[in-house]
């Protein structure tokens, strides 16, 4: 866990923040179905595995499924499982692993006891209030790239925190790559988006890493985040990520991505028992490829808004499928992702409100990996400078909050609240001086003036604190030491693989 | 358990919200303490009770006190207390009560089951983003509780929403009282501030229920808030309370209002230590008035930042010691009154997520009052006309997000899953056709529009959007309907009392 706070080395000036290290969850997590209803969702999970199936768009995946022992029906790409099969490979998925960073103190425990959050991902578009919204860009990229590494509740990154469009698209896969893992010391995703593209971040991966393949084989280092095309189907690139990570020894996080009403029934237990048929054919396969890979379980299930059709994030029903999954998860002994999200336009009361129903969320359901943990907005059609402040603070404040107490006789204080004359107060006590400094919480964004001195000093709300606590912590960014040999390593891979063209477009 | 939908002609147009009714928590409370923990807490807090004492600052008090046993120092108005005998007296407080609205479907349930969040209380300001801030006045106070009758997760008034100032000392409580009788028919808390205002605080409710005497005090209607003077004090405004509203047969909620390291030690242990004994000393107090007057067990127990002096609120160590004090409600077998809180300035993402710390600590915590719900900026020191939305919307999330799931075979809908192929989408199937209008939460203030369409629209944020939300409510408000012989006699009693001159000031 954390230490309560940073050596002061470590911080830009003024800007308070939590030390960095590993973060256990020592709550018990909420079971909110009934083991009759866990044993309903799972079954019916199967039997639309056995009934329907899925579609496995790639010839070699569904090679791979008929020397399983799966039902594979060539003209139509659909395949078919015994509900035996599937719990036989799923029983495979290791219950517990480690996600190596260059930087050890960087590594991700996944399990079900640690928690950890990583920086927003995917975004179309980079949103600040000072620049407004614009296309993603390598600009931008960088910056959130050097956010991650310099707010400690960022676990790690999680692919492109925007879209670098100013790359092109054959070779930005390698200088995007090349970004991510110099810019920061922290985990990472690699994207998936075609085979060859998974076998270049693979390898740049293992070269960061200072690991020869065989090493590489066994030390999980990157993940590909595997979302089906729900309903019931996984195409090729999802499917040669599976296959190729597999085979690498490297992570999966298999993840449907469901907006309940659109791409699931509109009917919560519906979509739950599509997520999870969906999760388990994916990890099962993960399985059928290489036994033993490190796989978490999950979804991102929330719903549209049916008026509109536009998606919804962070409300109830996010909630209940964020518990259910979580409880999904431990059922099947699988590490649990889970993700943090909004659907607000703005750095507003309701991007916090919405964003802490998800983060609640993932603390009491026992979520192990928090995606998109900071700096979501717009339902992730942007990536925001403030949001990612705002977040970083709403996360330290739950990191602290599970923190134990100590209820040793000197911390429980009979006799120094004994010294205190009854309507007295204890600024003055020698229990407090020993302890004041140190005591409670220093908030990153929190401002706790009066209104007075705050209307004194311009009312800044907190998405304009957030602005200039992004802008000093930017302003402080070092990036992390890398040795000399490995960057060239590093230089001379992208060069070679420029000069042959890149990756195709598909 | 609210029905999903409200009526169309209980609601003012436009506005969603949910309908009227209880709330049960269906989840686990988290327990943080282990069994050893909670023995150390209680024994710390009877040995401050036995070791130091608290002050009982009214000799009527004190006679009590002494003939129930306690050991009474009248010297320095001193007591202390052996501890069986707090824990002989503690035991004799009901597990569960009904607090009775005029109407009756605004009864609140307290107990380990039901939740209830009340609004704002006792804010010196009343604040809006049209309007700016001012203190308090009659015409706000009205327009918080009109907005208290009108949001149907607002299960009752805690208290004046702000101090109607522009009324005179003597007689404000009777207009104020007359105000909230008249103005809700939800429950409502009465101010003890001297003996006279609560003798005819009690009365005005008798009379607005048109009860008799012996029915009245069989029937918990009103609530006094009773605080010590922490550390270790009773004052005679409070034992006044609990002495006339014990007689009365009203409930008294027990909550020992505490910035850590202000008012108590900087160690949390020992700022519960200290809360615990307050409470157990309050909660004897009431049963030696009465045995079986009904009472909840609670704190407000936050931290002062040690930097300023400032008081935190949403802060971890809040979210903590709300878990914490939960649990020894539960310990105790007695309802828990928690609070919703906040330190920020503004209607901005501070607020939001600061609330929402509390509001979640509160949901997993067991809490069955949840003072403040609706409506406290700035550490209390305003009302707020936005916040007071944005918590609507906020607790309605809540309510829905424990709502259970149905796990029925046509909502797990596996047959309607293979209706639809790989890829396609449920939009126009007939399983989601049958469900859609209903399928999922209608927000209050959420905005889910694209952000295109939010820009053309003027780019409201959730502040905005809420002052808007709150004006049409306050135009669709109507008053509850009030029996022309009770408005009668209360009327007859306030002229009655301010011919007499009203309530003393002290």
């Amino acid at each position: 866990m954390a230490r309560r706070k940073s050596s002061k080395r470590a911080q830009p000036r003024g800007i308070e923040q939590l030390a960095p290290g590993r973060v256990i969850n020592p709550l018990e997590p909420i079971s909110i179905l009934s083991e009759e209803e866990v044993a309903s969702l799972h079954t019916a999970s199967l039997e639309i595995l056995k009934k329907h199936g899925m579609r496995f768009s790639l010839p070699e995946a569904r090679k791979i499924l008929r020397e399983a022992g799966a039902s594979v029906d060539e003209d139509n790409a659909m395949v078919r499982f015994d509900p035996d099969l599937v719990m036989e490979y799923v029983a495979k998925a290791p219950g517990a692993f480690t996600l190596h960073a260059r930087n050890p103190i960087h590594h991700l425990h996944l399990d079900q006891r640690h928690i950890n959050f990583s920086s927003v991902s995917s975004a179309p578009h980079a949103t600040d209030s000072l620049n407004g919204r614009r296309a993603g860009n390598r600009e931008d990229f960088e910056k959130f790239l050097k956010l991650t590494q310099m707010v400690n509740v960022a676990h790690g990154s999680a692919g492109y925190p925007v879209e670098p469009i100013d790359i092109d698209v054959p070779i930005r896969h390698l200088h995007a790559t090349r970004s991510i893992v110099t810019l920061t010391d922290k985990t990472f995703r690699l994207y998936n988006h075609n085979r060859q593209r998974t076998l270049d971040a693979l390898e740049m991966t293992r070269i960061i890493h200072g690991l020869g393949r065989d090493a590489f084989e066994k030390t999980p280092c990157v993940f590909a985040s595997i979302n089906p095309n729900s309903p019931r189907e996984y195409d090729a690139s999802m499917l040669w990520g599976m296959i190729e990570c597999a085979l690498a020894g490297q992570a999966l996080m298999i993840s449907p991505f469901i907006l309940a009403g659109a791409m699931a029934p509109s009917s919560l237990a519906g979509a739950l028992a599509q997520q999870n048929a969906e999760a388990l054919a994916g990890i099962a396969f993960c399985q059928m490829v290489r036994a033993g890979t490190p796989v978490t379980y999950g979804g991102f299930v929330s719903n549209a808004d049916m008026k509109s059709g536009a998606p919804a994030f962070g409300t109830p029903e996010h909630v209940k499928t964020t518990l259910v999954i979580g409880q999904m998860a431990r059922h099947y002994g699988l590490p649990y992702r889970a993700a943090n999200a909004n659907a607000s336009n703005a750095v507003d009361a309701q991007a916090a409100y919405e964003s802490q129903m998800c983060l609640w969320a993932c603390l009491v359901s026992g979520a192990t990996y928090v995606y998109h943990g900071l700096g979501w907005l717009e339902g992730g059609l942007s990536a925001s400078i403030e949001k990612f402040i705002v977040d970083a603070e709403m996360i330290q404040g739950l990191v602290e909050a599970i923190r134990p107490i100590d209820f040793s006789p000197e911390e429980l204080a009979v006799d120094a609240i004994g010294e205190i004359p009854p309507g007295g107060h204890f600024f003055g006590s020698a229990h407090t001086i020993e302890r004041y400094e140190h005591a409670f919480y220093h908030p990153m964004l929190s401002d706790w003036r009066n209104f007075e001195s705050w209307s004194e000093a311009g009312a800044p709300d907190a998405a304009q604190r957030a602005a200039q606590i992004a802008d000093n912590l930017l302003k402080a960014y070092e990036a992390p030491p890398l040795d000399d040999s490995i960057a060239l390593e590093l230089d001379e891979f992208i060069a070679k693989r420029e000069a042959e063209g890149g990756a195709p477009l598909q």
